[in-house]
Parts: C-alpha cells; structure tokens; sequence
C-alpha cells in the first residue's frame, strides 16, 4: 500500500523492481508522469508560478498532536480499511499481484473528510478544518491497516499451512493447521507490535540523522500536501469524481457478471476470447476490472514481463512436457496434483522466484551496508551502532535499504525464514510448519518495520507530530489485525473452492509457499529427475537475467524483462497478464492521444476499476454466504459438445 | 435509401413519418443538427461566412453529359451497389426497419473517386478531375440500384409466397411459389422498368413547371454539393475517417460474435442481459452494431414508440392473453403457429399498420389532391392532365405527394393493392398468390418512380445532365435488378432456418405479407373472435392516436408514439427496439456533452456501425455455404439446467 506516486527525486532504474509476491509501485512511469500533471494543472488553471510548499502553509497554523488525531479521522481509516483489506484480499487469493493503491487511498481519504467537513461547514457545526496532518493520520492508518492484509500471509504462508493447500501437494502427513479467527488474530497482533516497536528507535537514526530519501514517503508527503493547496484540492476534487465514475462502472460490471457465474467454468471470467484451445491453456480475456486496473498502474515492463512468461511456459514449455507424459511425469495423476505436470509448474516458477530473490538479497545487502557505512563514516553516531547488532538486524536491513531504494523485500526475507528454519527444525519435527510459521514472523516484522518508517518520513514532511503518527499506525495495526483475519474468515466461508486451482480464487502462491517448505525441509532430491535439472536452469537463468539488466544500464536495461514477474504466470496461466496488458495498451493509447489528461487521471481510473471490482467482492461473498446462487450459466461449449447437450436437453425436457 | 439528410427547408412535422416498412428519415432531427454541423465547420475552420452554393462553383465548367458518365463512376457505384443490398438486404430479413443510408452513401461514394483521382493525379495519369455531376451520377446509380433491395420485396411480398412462410401460416393451400433466382430476376426488371419509364415524362412537370421542393432530392444535393466546396470536402474527410474507424470495429466486432454461435439460441444475439425470463419474452440487448446505428439515426421519437409498443406487447399483453390458453386460442398448438398466440401476434400488428396505412392515405391523397389543384390554377397546364387518368395516376400520386411532403407510402399502396386483388381474385383463384403479386407490381412501380423523381431534383440542384442522371438511372436499375436478387439468393441458400421465427433471419414481414393477403381473400371472419374484437380496438387506435397527434400540432404532437412503430415489435419482440434505443442512449449524452461534435459525426459513427455489420453478413454467408461452421457456442442455461448438463457431461465423458 505503501510505494508511491509522484516521486520525482528517485532513481527510476530501480523502482521498476517492486515486486513481493508481488507488490509493484509504478514509480518510473511516475517520474515523468508528474511533470504532466503539472502541466496539466498550470494548462487548467492558467497559472504560471509554482511556489514552494511549505511557502504556501506559512500562514497556517501546525495543529497540536492531540488535535491531528481526530475521531473523524479514524472513522474514515476504518471505513477505508475495510475496502482496501477486501481489494488486498480479492488480489492475494486470485494472483498475489497487489499494485500500489495509495493513490486511492490518499484520495478517497482526503473525498471523505472534505466531504464531511463541507457537509459540517454549511450547517455551522464545523469545529476543526481538515488539515493534512489529519490526513496524513488517515493515510497512516489505513496503510497500517490494509499492509496486515498483505503481511498477514492469507494468500500465502499462513493458508499453505491448511489441509485444502495440503492435500494439493500430498503432504498433509508433514503438518497441517486449518485457519481459525482465534489464532489466527492472536499471532497478527504479536508479530506486528513486534514490528512496530522494533522500528520507533529507527525513526531518528533514519529520518533525522541520516536524512533518507525513502521515495514512496515522500511521494505520498506530496501528494498529501499538495491536496492542501488550492490548485491541487480543484485537481484531486476532479480525480476523485473520475475515480468515482469508474469505480461504479467496474461495481456495476460485477455484478452484471455475477448473474452469469451460476456453476463451474461459467461467465465472464471464463470466456475463451481466442478459441476453446487456446482456453485450454489460459489465453483469454476475463474481462477482470481489477487487473485492467492494476495494468494501468503497473509499469509497461512488468506487464510485459508476464506475458511474456505466459507465452513461454503456457504457449510452449507446458505443452512440450506434456508430450512426455508417463515419461517425465506419471500419467495416472491428477492434473492438480503436484506429483504430476503441476510439480513442474510450480517447482520451475519457485527456482525462478528463488533466483530473483537471492540475486536482489546480495544487491540491497551489499549497497545497504556500503551506504552506512559511508553514513556512519559521515556520523559521529557510534552509540548507534548497537542496532546493527541483535534481533533487529534484518528490520533495519530492510528499513534501511527501503529508505535508499524503496525496495521492500520482506518476501524475500520470509522466504530465506522458510529454507533456514525449515531446514533446521527437520523433516521429522514439523519442520514445514515451523518454516511457514518462521515465515510469517519475518515478513511480518520486516513489512511492518519498512512501511511504517515510510510513514514517518510522510509525517516529517507534512509536519505532523511523530507522537500521532505513531498513536496512529498503533491503532492501524490494531485495526488491521482484527479487520483482515475477518476479511479472510468471509472469503473462507463465502466460497467453499477457495484455493482450489480452478476456482475462481485459486490463493496461487499458497502452493508455492507450502512447496518451498518442502523443498526446505526434503532437500531438492525429492523431486523427479527432470524437474529439478530444470528448475536449477530456471534459477540460473532468472540471475542471468538479472546480472544482464544491471550490466545494461537504464538505457537498455530498462527494456529487459523482469525473471520475477516472469514466473507468476508460470503456475497461474496468462489470462492475468493478459488483462493487465490490456489495460497497459488503454493507457499507452490514452497518452497518445491527451498526454497530460491521461496522466493527470490514469491512476484514478485504474484505482476506480480496482476499487470498485474489489468492493464488489464484500456483497458477492455475503451472497455465497447467504445462499443466494446467481440465476444463469453462461457457458462455452465446442460444437460438438453443444450439439450433444442440446440433444441431451430436448431428449430430457 | 433516398429519405434524407440535412434538408434546413421542410415541414419538420412531417417526417417523422417516414415509415413505410418501414423506412425512416431523421430529418427532423437534422433540421437542427444541420445548423450545428455548420457551427461546427466554422469552429473548425475559422470561417466566418458562407459564400452561395452557386458562387463557388461559378468558375468551375460543367462538363457535358457523356462526360458525367465515367467508367470509375460505375464502378465504385456497383460495389457500392453490393454493400447496400447486403445490409438493406440484412435489415429486410431481421426486423424490416430501414434507415436512410443515402449519407453514408454519398460520403463513401465521394471518398472513393476522391482517393482514386488522388492517385491518379499524384501519379500524372488522371484525365478527369471529380466533379459534382459525377457524384450525383453514383449516388443516383447506388440509390436506383439498391432502393430494389427494399421494394424488391425480399422480405416482404415476395418471400411470402414461399412454402416456408406458408407452412407457417397453415395455408399452403391456397398457393406457393419458392423463390428462384430466374423468375425474380425477371419480374423485376419488368416492374422496375416499368416504374422507371413511367416516372420520365412526369420530370418536365414535377420539378421544372411545379418546382415542388423534393426535401429528399434537395438534402442530397446540398450533401452533393457540399462535398465538392473546400470546407465540405475538408469535413467530409473527417467523416470519413470517423465512419471507416466504427466500420472496423462493427465488422471485427461481428466476426468476434460468430465464433460463438455454433447452433441454435448461441452467441451475443441470445443474450439474456436482463435475466431469463425477461429473455423469454424477448426483452434482451443483443449487441448488434447495426441497430444500435440504426437507433443512432431514427428520430428518438420512433425509438420510443418501438420501445413503448414493445413494453405494450411483450409485457403485458402476450403474457396476458398466454393465461387464457384453451380458452383463446388451441392449447395444443406450437407456438409458431398463426392458429395459436402467433395469430395475436400477427394480426394486431397487421391491424394497427393498417390503421396507421388508411389514416396517412387519405391524408396524403386530400393534401396531394387539394395541392395539385391549387398548382394546376396557376399554370396553364390543361395538355398534362392526361397524366392524371390512365395507368399512372398512383405512380404519380405518389410522386408528386413525395415532392411536396417527403412520404413515400409505397408499401401503403402495396398493401392495398393485397387486399384490392386479393378479393377480386377470390379464394378460389389463387387470388393470395395474385394479391402478393400485385403488391410486388404496385410497390416497385411507386417506389422506383418516387426514388427518381427525387434523383432529378437532386441532379436539378446539381446541375447534372438530365440525359446523364437517366442513363445513371437505367444502369442502376439493372444493376440492382441483378445484385439484390443474388444476394438474397446468397443468404437464401447460406442460412436454412431464413425465415423461421426464432432464427437470425426471422422476416418477420413475410408472414405479415401473407397474412395479410390470406385476410384479402378470406375476410376477417376467418380469425378467431376473440383475436378479431383485439384487431378493431387497435385499427381504432392506431387511427386515434393519429388524429390525436395532428392535432396536437408540432409542439405537443412530436411527443405522441407512432401506431406503425409500436406495431413492429408486436410479433418482432423488444429486442431490438432496445438496441436502437441504446443508440438513442449515446446519441442524447454526446449530444449533452459536446453537441457541435455529435451533430457533425453522428451520423458517419452510425452509417460505420451498420455498414460494418452488413458487410460481415457476406463473409458470414459465404463461411455457412462453404460448411464452416464457428467453433463455439454461447449458451445461456438457468443454473438448475445447467447443473444438469454439468452432471451428463462428466457422466458422458
């Protein structure tokens, strides 16, 4: 939720790498989308002159902490963390692809509260204005909040420990445990405070002393001031109203889809645009709001990047294994069971991810300690040191190295917890679970630790008091904590297939998850001779790849494409990708056409789709709840099969 | 295809009535459209005054008659020729609503000479540049040729006689007569030469001695005329840019929907977009580009009227009289029979066209006369009264009603022709077969003549050769004489079910025809009693509603529905009277948004959207007769159907 918008002092080589299971943040296309905006602005409004920010809050006064944090301001936050923890969720459980949504989040925070305090102002009950440290509270919170969403492992550790995920890989002898609200609540708010209070020490070193960039914090410091000024509140007031319009065009569009998604395979979601064979393999548009949406605000790149792993590992690497059936693989299993063709999808996508991570772990680690080095060389600041040392280490690691590249590579670090402790504890003594758990604890510590220093670096540029902030993400993270279990517990209820790799939510990087602790806990030799000569292939090609992007520069390596985006549709099939590329072409037509338009409103249009497709999801899953089944199937079937169905059908009636 | 456009100087009353099987001019709307399109132009262009038509010509020679008539003109007209009867050919056989296509046209005629004389000069080898003659020329040739598309009666008199039609009313009986390619082709030349001959000497009087205005004839000349002015040619092209880019996407948008319609109720034609049982009774948008064109260019008051006569029919009444099964009509009939809820259907749509036909009869017929007697005061024309008397009085009628009020009431004359020899043939005599017949005589007699008439106005205005414009004429005749019958023969012999209700090509005038004519011969006494008081009530509606509306006046009567409108979806169902009124839907925003921009492209956006579609109806047709059959079906199936399905697939399998 974090990694931002509007960030022109940023090296743009690198943010194209957003990705953790997979988080994107669209900054390079932003660089130079923010000089349009502001053409655009000056275009609109005429106005020549630019003046400095903090100029125009001069004669504004900085309201006290107590009075930043405000009762309205945390009714919105709720509110807010309520639809991003569904948007969260629906992302998590489909593809694990979460885009940047705090664009939205900053705007439908600053719509609501203006909104409010107009609605106040007219009746003469207003008492406090709207200031932006009451909006940057707002955005605190609900960042804390939906990023447990995220950390919180639903689509990923914390689900691969149950028996639906289990019983895929035909390991449930190895350790099972079935989520449950209680348990689940309980380890959220231990593993977070955790994180939270490891980083309030951070804060000063970071911020103040070692004065950071962390790009996404100021990006999102922008933002929120710029909201303040009159220019940008007439600019935000415009977005919102397209955000708005699309928001309930893409609502709209699903539930229209609904009423056709009566029985498996029916709807929209299964169309086969390009035939039924190439249905048979995951080519097709399914007409998803939400990933047009996160294509519009993903960089070119990584749209790109998928298709392209899709076109590989679908159009010709899966179908090529699958002519060696009985031989590679046994041909008597499930095409859903790990020990047949899905072991190789799996296993190659997770050397892939593997390779990516370790190739980027060695980079931050490497730039990281060269940076403070040079920094401490630059501080007297020996009695700081101590940090470096204990438990906090990775937490600062990932802090720090967020602060310089807005990087964040919690699942990355979750990742290694996996191979570390799952190896340590064993194959006999539950390793896999206590790998997973391992997991958890990491990702959790390490995101919380990196997102809310971000926040920190907000607050300090919207001059709001550090004692807020921080009194905000506590009660962000406690929100988070109780909203996203819920969340999840609906979803879990709401669709019985939930998982499934099907379904309409196969929660992909479930597997993934439970198959790297296996792998953890088994060593590689567990799987079948082919696989794993291709898996290290996959691996060694995913560094290759990396090693050549860097080689290349900006210039060039900008247009090499990403081994980790790569692999996500190895497993899922491209019809996501797909998607998202039809919402890259939308946008790339659109700035052809009206450059500064395009850039001013792109990303409300695409967070409308989002939000909208993902609040949907609340009123669909209370339906599935309810027992109210949609009315029609609208099916696909081949001539063939259709002439046999209406045969059956006439014959029947 | 003659009814026009931009016509700034007629009653705008009027043509609201252009129905006659029903073929539509939108003028009233373009009265003020027209205005707007010139307001657009000078935006554009920055022009502040209008030269007179003439002045700008001045300098320009007309070339001689034998020059008007090129060979390039000839081609282009015959393709063009071929494009229009596919989709006058198209609209006859699914709901027999026409719209005026004469701007479409005229803009496609002009553009191709335009990019062949652009060629040409560029590469040193053109003669002859494009004048208007010539572009009069084509549009009088396109018009002769493909105005035998519609009153070849394809859809209507002609196709009524076939055994198909006449199984479905019960009364093969009483006579058949299968088209053939042969006798068709045959009987139209002898019809339409007819028509055209008879309508020659009737030139001198009409336009030259009466100057009667010719809304039509005089629209497509300022169309014509425009055209070949530097600012019109310069909007043209944008046009026609707009017109091919809507054109692509109606014609991919139409091979995309053929995919999925491997057999019957497949595809986005079957689309329950409202649910199942509103689909049941045929409320459903079926995403057809061409009559949401069509819808684009009907005045919004006949869309209404569709919708309204729809809601009227589909809504209420048919499930209404559905309850008294047994009582009303035979229970055991099928439901496409006329001995069952069909004969409603039918014959109170037939009662209310004929009440709408009566009421406009006499009220052209009193204006025709009382006109031609105030005219024939003022000239001494005592020797050309002898057109008055003998076989041409209609033909004439006709015509000089065209010329002074833009109705052509070919298919009003059609009907009475039905009934008139019908009953003089008798029962015994094959007096249905003679009535079809002699509606088919009447109809291509009046409408050519009336087309024509038009043509030499147009070409008055124009200044083209009277000799070229006949000669046009006579070439375009022949041409459509020989184009439309192949392309019906083309679509008679690609797609099995033409003609059945429930298939693509329904026709539904075909069974009115013969229904019609079966009434002729046998008198109402052979209709059920009940169906029999229903058709009185609407016949008197039809007529009240009309006196309601002339008498209202302009102001309030543009609001009263028209009887022949609401007519059509009696038997047709509200399908597509909700496509039409989803043009109408973007007509009205983009006219709200940006209304200079709408009245200027509206229309090419439309012409694209049905030309697309009628053009991919060849492909389609030549893909059914070589045996190709789409991939895919569609299908739309209540979940407990498909449930079932889903248990005999996995059970078969």
């Amino acid at each position: 939720m974090r990694k931002g918008v509007l960030t022109p002092d940023r090296d743009p080589q690198i943010e194209e790498h957003e990705l953790q299971e997979t988080r994107f943040s669209p900054e390079t296309e932003r660089v130079k989308r923010n000089n349009n905006v502001r053409e655009y602005q000056r275009e609109e409004d005429g106005e020549e002159e630019e003046e400095s920010v903090e100029g125009i809050f001069e004669s504004r006064e900085v309201p006290s902490w107590r009075k930043q944090l405000t009762i309205r301001a945390f009714v919105v936050s709720f509110a807010l963390s309520i639809l991003f923890s569904f948007i969260v969720m629906k992302l998590n459980l489909t593809t694990g692809i979460i885009p940047s949504l705090n664009v939205s989040a900053g705007l439908l925070g600053f719509f609501f509260v203006k909104t409010w305090t107009k609605m106040l102002h007219k009746s003469g009950l207003l008492k406090q204005p709207f200031t932006r440290q009451e909006n940057t509270v707002i955005q605190t919170c609900v960042v804390a909040s939906s990023g447990i969403a995220f950390s919180g492992g639903f689509g990923t550790y914390l689900f691969a420990m149950s028996q639906r995920i289990a019983d895929q890989s035909g390991d449930a002898a190895r350790g099972v445990k079935d989520p449950s609200l209680g348990w689940i609540i309980a380890f959220l708010f231990v593993v977070s405070f955790l994180g939270l209070f490891s980083v309030v020490p951070l804060r000063k070193i970071m911020i103040i002393d070692f004065k950071l960039t962390y790009p996404s914090g100021t990006a999102t410091a922008h933002l929120i001031n710029s909201f303040h000024t009159p220019l940008g509140a007439k600019l935000a007031k415009k977005q919102v109203r397209v955000l708005g319009k699309f928001f309930s065009f893409s609502f709209f569009w699903g539930f229209f889809q609904w009423f056709f998604t009566a029985g498996e395979n029916c709807g929209f979601n299964n169309f086969p645009t390009f035939g039924l064979r190439a249905y048979q393999y995951k080519f097709y548009f399914d007409f998803s709001a939400t990933y047009v949406g996160v294509g519009m605000i993903c960089p070119y790149i990584i749209n790109i990047s998928l298709l392209l792993g899709g076109i590989l590992s679908w159009g010709l690497m899966w179908p090529l294994i699958e002519t060696r059936k009985g031989d590679w693989f046994p041909s008597n299993v499930d095409s859903s069971s790990l020990n047949g063709l899905q072991a190789y999808k799996v296993f190659i996508a997770v050397a892939m991810i593997l390779g990516d991570g370790v190739y980027n772990f060695c980079k931050v680690l490497s730039r990281t300690l060269s940076g403070l080095v040079s920094q401490l060389r630059e501080h007297d600041s020996s009695s700081k040191t101590k940090y470096l040392l204990g438990l906090q280490l990775e937490a600062f690691c990932n802090a720090y190295g967020a602060g310089l590249t807005d990087w964040s590579l919690a699942s990355t670090y979750g990742k290694l917890a996996i191979f570390t402790i799952g190896a340590w504890a064993g194959s006999d003594h539950g390793g896999l679970l206590a790998g997973l758990a391992a997991c958890g604890v990491m990702m959790n510590i390490v995101s919380t630790a990196s997102d809310l220093t971000q926040d920190f670096k907000t607050g300090y540029l919207t001059l709001s008091s550090p004692r807020a902030m921080f009194v905000s993400q506590v009660i962000g993270t406690a929100m988070g904590c109780l909203i996203s279990p819920c969340v999840f517990w609906l979803f879990y209820k709401a669709f019985d297939d939930l998982g499934l790799p099907k379904s309409e939510y196969p929660a992909p990087f479930a597997t993934v998850y439970r198959s790297m602790a296996k792998l953890g806990v088994e060593g590689v030799s567990s799987l079948p001779r082919d696989c794993l000569v291709l898996c290290y292939a996959f691996f060694g090609i995913a560094i290759l790849i990396n090693i050549v992007k860097d080689a290349l520069g900006n210039r060039w390596g900008r247009f090499v494409p990403l081994p980790m985006a790569m692999a996500i549709p190895f497993f899922l099939g491209p019809y996501f990708a797909i998607d998202m590329c039809v919402g890259s072409l939308i946008l790339f037509v659109w700035e052809r056409l009206d450059a500064p338009k395009a850039e001013a409103f792109a990303t409300a249009v695409a967070s409308g789709l989002i939000c909208g497709d993902g609040i949907w999801t609340l009123p669909s899953s209370v339906l599935a709840i309810v027992g109210v089944k949609p009315p029609i199937c609208m099916k696909f079937l081949s001539s063939a099969t259709n002439h046999r169905v209406d045969k059956f059908l006439t014959g029947s009636s």
